[in-house]
């Protein structure tokens, strides 16, 4: 009987280099392994379903590990890594999932959430959780700009490389929102798998036509073209946030 | 032409050690003095409408500060110390005012609002923001309990010795707003004015109540009697914000 465990994870990015686990061990991947190694006195890998860079933040990341047993009711669990973990990460459920389940392979769709602040003066409370946009942007010209990303689509020129060079760069988003309440303004991708910064690339994208940067009928023609790739900008890590995994 | 100047400030208490000028420096008071310090080269005494606990948050803490001279513009201004503050801490709006403006003294109402999550995991980006409590809490009871506390009472009961002791204990409490939404509650306390520590206790003794520490009968009868100290417990500085100063 399979003691692989599912576990969903919110955290604030902010004081932790990213999910990716370092020499360094202060990311949540590593701290999530050193809570499961307290616990079962073993090392455990833990498998997310994609790694966050450091400042970005996650109310649903998921990720999987391989339990010496199951003798741990899930509840208990919980609250043993969450007694184990620092406040800024926390294990929200745990459940036991077949052999078969994947936490990045059997992902089918992922939800990111992209936050700006437009207003000249930023909230103490905002701080390091948006995109501080104190200048005039266009949210119409955002609003258009978002829309023609939706679709299947070659997302090379929204990828940074990490070293190596993914072979399929093509990807679907079922849909963007954006969405606006006083100077807060979020952006919600929801698509099939997301290319290393490619929300972030996409956001820089959107914000600089809506700051009058990039004339929207030039990125329409050319937002797939190789070419675009000279004006690329990527909005800062510190205003993203993985909400969802699906499954 | 007086150059009295009044400003809002926001901030979160997290980073810093509370409002008053401290020997570490690293307070409130003392960072928006060296801020005015760099404006205007000289020292300059900022008067605070109240001292905030280190951990206590505000969003609109009001101070006042007399400038050499007002040939500055107030939207000047504030850029300007908002440029010489930490992110954490931000002036949100300046005037000039009348020299018989003081932001103590001139305060006729004060709003405080205290904080608290009422479910097993506390969200990271609450963490520091609210007062935790996983276990039971009735609300009903928590609403009776803070109904208890409006009108005009003597405080005493409810106030932290600060080195000497207050002459007037006597304060008004227009409202106290208790208010769910999901796991969070927030308790408003609407006031004349608030002795030391006396939110923060006021919080403490509803909560006791709730959990059924405190019978509801014996808090009403005797809550304003010296002997009721014994059981006093003040709710943690980082659940509570100062929203607002009236004058």
């Amino acid at each position: 009987m399979s003691a692989r465990l599912k576990i969903a994870v919110a955290y604030d990015g902010a004081s932790f280099g990213g999910w990716q686990s370092q020499s360094h061990a202060n990311t949540i991947q590593d701290l999530l392994e050193s809570a499961f190694e307290r616990i079962f006195p073993q090392h455990l890998r833990v498998h997310g379903a994609g790694r966050t860079d450091a400042g970005v933040h996650a109310l649903g990341q998921c990720a999987h590990v391989d339990l010496p047993h199951r003798r741990l009711e899930t509840g208990e669990l919980r609250r043993a890594l969450n007694s184990l973990l620092p406040p800024a990460i926390r294990v929200l459920r745990c459940c036991y999932v077949a052999e078969s389940f994947h936490a990045r392979y059997s992902a089918t769709r992922k939800l990111y959430r992209y936050r700006l602040w437009l207003a000249e003066i930023l909230p103490p409370f905002e701080s390091g959780r948006v995109w501080h946009l104190p200048d005039s942007v266009d949210l119409s010209t955002v609003r258009t700009a978002a829309a023609q990303f939706v679709g299947t689509h070659d997302f090379a020129g929204f990828a940074a490389n990490r070293g190596k060079t993914d072979c399929d760069t093509v990807r679907t988003i079922y849909s963007v929102c954006v969405r606006q309440r006083g100077p807060l303004v979020t952006i919600d991708f929801d698509g099939s798998g997301f290319l290393y910064k490619m929300v972030r690339l996409i956001v820089g994208t959107i914000v600089q036509s809506g700051r009058g940067k990039i004339p929207l009928s030039a990125a329409s023609e050319d937002l797939f073209s190789p070419r675009f790739r000279r004006t690329r900008l990527a909005a800062p890590a510190h205003g993203l946030i993985l909400v969802r995994v699906r499954y």
